[in-house]
């Protein structure tokens, strides 16, 4: 990247530090995650770098010095602050995205109830709701059964997301990943999507959903995503 | 409004301020907002004008200060404290219920997830719990479906609302909305109605509901509107 | 009451008047109660007297001084602290408990959610699970349906635990009410009414329950009441 | 225990105190528990004792001088701190799962809704999370019906987990019994158990559950004990 300068990097490094670290309180804040689960990882602007948080460190212990800064390939940086520590198990699947979907600024995966119950059934979200019409622009799809330990993890949600307005996959039998313009776009994201997957899950069980007719669904998402909120957030909030 | 001081004014306004960026964390504590969602609004009494809550700004940061004074057409009152940001993307729907509605001192939307879930579903909630009874006569009505950009949420509130003992409306496929006496009332029947989304959903998948004679509906209605409680908060609280 | 004298009884009242209020903060703490719904009385032991909350006051603003000092015919004492409010509207029928079961010290009311979907199908809940055999000997019975504004409430009460095991009934349509030695074991009745109507709820939906031989159900009961836990607290705690 | 000089047994006693009161707060922070239901032991490594809960102690009363310590038939050791309690009513089974189990170093049991709203229906929560092949290796099984007052309830734990890949058991119409390396290892385990007992509830009630082929379990699990996390930690976090 010849035009960042190194202080300036450092400095922007330093900044997704604090981002990622101090987001990871929102999956605590909204019940997405228990124990050590769940992750955020925010590309650092400028470089071909993310940051990741630490695999099995607690949500009360986690800062900006020990979160993990590595390269595209998923290699943890050496000499960098907490390179010490193993980044997180899923950090294969985020450099994965990172590599394929340059748009893509954020990563956060979780283990939340209800997407996690729709994807153990292997069955997208309809859009019923225009909440979701408006941040995901339709169902949310389901990727692929894929295991850990290689790129079919990270494959199957950048096969299921490309071209797609959703910026959340449900992977089946695992759990949701959501991307976002930033870490904080995609944490927003995880957040609405647990927020979506209950509110239809439990809308369903008591009787037949009544559809949103496809022209309304297009008119909120490209109002919601055009024009609506403060003009810097423009995407992010409601 | 000749009987208005301005001194007396500013003050009302300041006072409506506080209340409206205070009673938003009433819909923290209760659950019905995740994120940025959902907004409260209160009328300036006295005045054609109302507050309500700015676009895409984090709960934790609302106050007195970023509130947005708003005439009765929702356009925000240029030189007023806020008035550099966008009030929430609901406002329209909020003025043409304070235009139609002079009764009405203080309005709430959220996206709660009980309230939702009949809401997808287009389905009034039935009155089957001495408390719903009490605080909203009987059932919650569904409103039609409409998308922002236009009067059409606001007309579909003040359509349903108008001459029905509820204050709180299901927009099809959205969302409650509930209106008050103040902000404070409106809140109250918003998390009221959250609570008997709930119980009546909950209750209803488990076998056939009771129903209550309408003749207890109704005395139950009138006793909790005129007698209940603390003098001067007769109608709102238990 | 000639044994008790009046420096004594009034240090007595303040006793409980310290303790319902405290234990009010129960009811928030388990998520039995929203907005001011909800009320805990305690008996005063040696006089005829008992303390409750009053009508519409917020349960963040609670404490010793507003709790209402009543006389077992539900009058409140005129001149003690708190006077000049309301006492909760349920005060008749916490009266009618005190005055119809000497036994009971204090009585609780609230609307927990799954309690209230039971009693909004007016179906007992079956007793399944052994910590609802230790703690109520048994189902909790359903009581009639009753409207404020007589005995009807108190005498549906009383009709349906005397006798019984279970010191929580569940008024239909309407919603639980527990009674206990004292406000802290009536405070606990509803805490485990609560968990246990939302296990056996859930249990029973996704599938047959389990029944319990009724001669375990009486060993546990027995057990549980007589010999369980550090001996002043035996029938509190677990 | 010849090899332990007693100054490092106090010492490491000590620390276990600390260890099984400080964990009691994960059961409150996941939800597991309600009133002083519940509790949390620890083996004393190199020694015959273990620590556990008091009996009807207030959560927020818990520290680490009211703990008990208990040789490994259940037994108070006298004269030490905390002796003068009751130590839970649940020790017997703590005991004889120590005694049995020499692996074992820590020992947790709750009544968390969903896990025993699966043990009401007698019925294993079968293996269709990722995580839970990773956690569990499989079904979580169900023990037999037994009841307080001998060896039964500690006898089907042990019958049932002894040879099961699952550190988690389901005691029928009673509830969940986790064990572990040590205390904080059991406590992952009953905050993993709830989590996929409530997500694999909501799922399947919503439609068929997608099963997770045999091997992907075994592949899964075996990764997971095996290479998973930082270093000193591979078996605790995700």
């Amino acid at each position: 990247m010849p035009s960042v300068t190194d202080e300036d990097l450092q400095a922007t490094i330093a900044r997704v530090r604090e981002d990622v670290a101090r987001l990871h309180g929102e999956l605590v804040r909204y019940g997405l995650v228990v124990w050590t689960g769940g992750n955020v990882s925010g590309r650092v602007p400028g470089a071909d770098l993310f940051v990741i948080k630490p695999s099995g460190v607690s949500y009360d212990a986690l800062d900006a010095s020990n979160m993990i800064l590595c390269d595209l390939d998923g290699n943890v940086v050496p000499g960098t602050p907490g390179s010490d520590r193993a980044p997180s198990s899923d950090t294969a699947a985020h450099a994965y995205v990172y590599r394929h979907m340059p748009e893509v600024g954020g990563v956060v995966h979780t283990h939340s109830t209800y997407a996690v119950a729709w994807a153990a059934r292997g069955e997208e979200i309809p859009c019923v709701i225009t909440a979701m019409a408006d941040e995901f622009g339709g169902p949310i799809p389901v990727g692929p059964f894929a295991i850990i330990g290689d790129d079919s993890i990270g494959r199957g949600i950048v096969q299921t997301l490309r071209g797609h307005r959703s910026r959340a996959v449900l992977m089946q039998n695992h759990g949701p990943f959501t991307v976002g313009t930033d870490a904080r776009d995609a944490v927003k994201a995880a957040v609405m999507l647990e927020d979506v997957a209950r509110t239809v899950h439990l809308s369903r069980e008591a009787g037949p959903l009544v559809p949103i007719p496809s022209e309304a669904v297009d008119a909120l998402y490209h109002r919601y995503q055009n024009v609506y909120g403060q003009a810097a957030d423009a995407r992010r909030d409601a």
